[in-house]
């Protein structure tokens, strides 16, 4: 049936039909329909809504990220029907059954996830199914090719490519900010595409947008890095491994992350813009993904027999992830504290230290400096400056401005200090009890949101001192992140009983 | 936040928000909202979409079915706020980690899916754990009892309620329109809720629609039994047992019935309606949901058990079901086969004999019949009359022509014979293609669609001999019929070779 588009203003995939024109066509709300635009032949499926009014006969409505797709324009003719069973549904359910898929069923269903021929429902089905079933190495690797075939590549023409990665958990974990500048000071390059938060405070792209433009295309993204040796953009504008993106939709509710699932999404990742060194950062704690070292290792030999099968080199470094890296948490915050670091400051410690032993990894595995070297190769630039001018070439080639410093960074101007409510010693830092008050603060969207840590676990603090300091762009957000502080207890200070026996709870 | 509802005539569940008031309440499309409507203080949450022109600040769109649980007019002021994550989640999580759920765990699922709270793909990982990791039968009584709970339930003054569910499979399975009467002519009460067809050719309450309304409440469906003793209502509208409609919906793509939802969704529809007394029709065969009969033994075992942790009495009959019931499938042509039996008809003996047989297990249950003469006194209540004109009554009592006959029931205007291509013997209907053509001619929406068999397994057919007939009420749907007719072969006729060994492909 050939039906006139119109294209309508809803951040959504779907399209909206008259109910006389969906009897015709023989659905129903709740199936999916086939549009092909005439004009650039592109076809693509999605969920029908139905209306009596608000669409006429002879229209289709197109919700935005399904024309997105469809590139459609108002009014032009669209030909519509309803649009045929996904092939797919077939090896979901197979893997349901708890059956192996091949390499053939992977791919079908990852072209399907990304051209949206799978609604939500079913992609939650095949998520769960892999989550509850498992993938043994085979159906991780064709997982991972499948999802890289699915999205841009990058294509260097010399090697070694550098890439990193945290599997996360950690909050103020901003040490790509770091690790970047350094690897790519040496010489080596380091296309580094990352994430924004999704349940966090702030993810490593959200903080190059306080610096930045961070949405680049791959090919946008191969040119910088040739020409200053690294960037950090957010992997979403990419089209790199475009799968994922929609996969960590259905999987978020449940805070699952189905180990095979993981272990492509990231390698996909690495795969795609030509990374052949790989370092992998695990952080181990009770509020992160993995809970002890043992499982860390595991995990750590995985991703390194993953590599082997798309002959790439990884090495994991186990990192402690019971507390914040540094003092801050949010994206100006966390931008701030990272570039004091590059213009000089010794502190803090956990933040620099991590920094460099990665970074060393890097130069180790590239053969930049001898084994047991590199962390003091990474010192000496970031030392000397070098990581510093190199960050400034990457900002500036990514459309930020260069001459930025740390005490140029816009913090929040709402701001609240929370002193402690007795003297004692901090015991513990709630990771997610922080990242909701962050959250609750502003952030990741509100840029100068965020918390500042004044004590880290097992210093000793007097009454009335303060303990941390919450920062909104906005004056109700503020109020907001304060009454519910009170009830999130994001860092607890015990008294003088425990005083008695500290070691135990120096962290 | 307090905003202006726009009611959006849109069959869906959701929400529409500007985006600058999406950002001031820190939620994303995707997110859930809580909207509370003052005037009559329900609450519900929906998935949000954003826009930037099609809703105003200030303002939120509220899309149809979402609107069915607040009633908000247009206009009026609503409070919104982003809403909690559901406390399911953890439990679904649970199931998802192959742990047994709690009493309150299941009641809490399963309240959220009733008030709208888990969103389709949150729902979907529910289901497919079910699916994966099953449920005890514990497990499977709590899962039934938090369905009744969640919806309306009739109370009867008087027992035995008796009532029937076929658990399907089987095209032209139209012994309900013969059941219910011939119960409810002896003076037993059967208040029987059914399915409109969702992937096969007309459901109970699609039949039933072609000769009354079928949409009402269950205090109407309570009066009306009370009144002449049964009533055939499309289960949807009574707000019984609810949880199933939403749980459904996940489960079609996968065409997947975990065995414990399956239980508890039929015998929660049972339970609600007061029935003690139950005969429940378990199909066997290559196209059914239950392939052989040892594994239809199973199945009645559990309902039977399921039955008695309930205080309801259960009888299954395990039935043929590798052809159709009857010689017809499609609504109206349904009706018209079975009001013909009503009226006198011997024939389909298939039909007769399975729909005696039901009603002969339940009155042998109600004591109405010694054990072995139920079958003789369902045959005397269809031969007398008397099950007519208690049809007659139900028909009137929902509303209907009660003067309606076989010969007056309007079928599809186009028609389309086909004919045998070879003189041989009808060695297979495919259950699935002639469902599929079904559809096609336009089943279950258009009412006079569908298909007449001519020829039975079994059966000799000289070539040219009419095998089946397609009736739609439109002609491009005929069109549509005929030319995948070709293709689906739903009728299979072997010639001389096989006639020389008839006796192993008679079914």
């Amino acid at each position: 049936m050939k039906l006139a588009a119109k294209i309508l203003d809803i951040a959504d995939r779907g399209v909206l039909l008259n109910q006389v024109d969906a009897r015709n066509i023989g659905v129903v709300e709740g199936d999916r329909l086939q549009v092909m635009n005439h004009a650039n032949a592109r076809t693509v499926s999605a969920h029908i809504d139905t209306t009596r009014t608000m669409i006429e006969e002879g229209t289709v409505g197109i919700y935005g990220l399904t024309n997105r797709a469809l590139s459609v324009v108002e009014g032009a003719e669209v030909e519509v029907w309803q649009a045929a069973k996904p092939a797919s549904l077939e090896f979901i359910k197979k893997k349901m059954n708890n059956l192996r898929l091949t390499r053939d069923e992977t791919r079908t269903i990852v072209n399907d996830i990304v051209n949206d021929n799978l609604s939500l429902p079913e992609l939650s089905a095949y998520v769960t199914a892999n989550y509850i079933n498992g993938m043994d190495m085979d159906e991780v690797e064709h997982l991972t090719l499948a999802m890289v075939e699915t999205g841009s590549q990058l294509k260097f023409s010399n090697r070694p490519i550098v890439d990193k990665h945290s599997i996360g958990g950690v909050p103020g974990n901003k040490i790509s900010l770091l690790v970047v500048p350094i690897i790519a000071a040496s010489g080596l390059k380091i296309p580094k595409t990352s994430s924004r938060a999704i349940t966090g405070a702030a993810g490593t792209a959200d903080l190059m947008e306080v610096l930045a433009p961070v949405e680049f295309s791959a090919e946008e993204v191969q040119t910088m890095t040739e020409k200053v040796g690294g960037v950090i953009v957010w992997g979403g504008a990419t089209n790199i491994a475009p799968a994922d993106d929609r996969i960590i939709v259905v999987e978020y509710p449940f805070k699952i992350d189905a180990r095979g699932q993981m272990l492509a999404s990231v390698m996909a990742k690495k795969f795609a813009v030509g990374a052949n060194l790989v370092v992998i950062d695990i952080p181990v704690g009770r509020t992160t993904k993995i809970a002890d070292v043992a499982e860390g290792r595991k995990l750590a030999r995985e991703f390194i027999d993953l590599g082997e099968r798309l002959k790439m080199r990884v090495e994991c470094a186990i990192t402690y992830g019971d507390a914040p890296v540094g003092h801050t948490i949010g994206p100006a915050l966390e931008v701030q504290e990272a570039l004091a670091v590059l213009e000089g400051a010794a502190e803090p410690q956990s933040l620099i230290q991590k920094s460099l032993s990665l970074a060393g990894i890097a130069f180790e595995m590239a053969g930049k400096a001898p084994r047991g070297q590199g962390y003091q190769m990474a010192e000496e630039l970031l030392r000397s400056g070098k990581a510093l001018e190199k960050f400034r070439q990457i900002i500036e080639v990514q459309g930020g401005d260069p001459t930025v410093t740390a005490a140029s960074i816009q913090l929040g101007a709402h701001t609240h200090m929370v002193n402690a409510p007795d003297s004692g010693y901090v015991v513990e830092l709630n990771n997610h009890s922080l990242v909701s008050l962050a959250r609750l603060a502003g952030a990741p969207q509100d840029h100068g949101a965020g918390i500042l840590l004044h004590a880290k676990p097992g210093e000793r603090v007097d009454k009335g001192q303060p303990i941390f300091t919450i920062y909104a762009d906005r004056g109700w957000r503020l109020k907001l992140a304060i009454e519910e502080g009170r009830r999130l207890m994001p860092v607890l200070v015990e008294g003088m009983l425990l005083d008695r026996v500290p070691t135990e709870y120096r962290l």
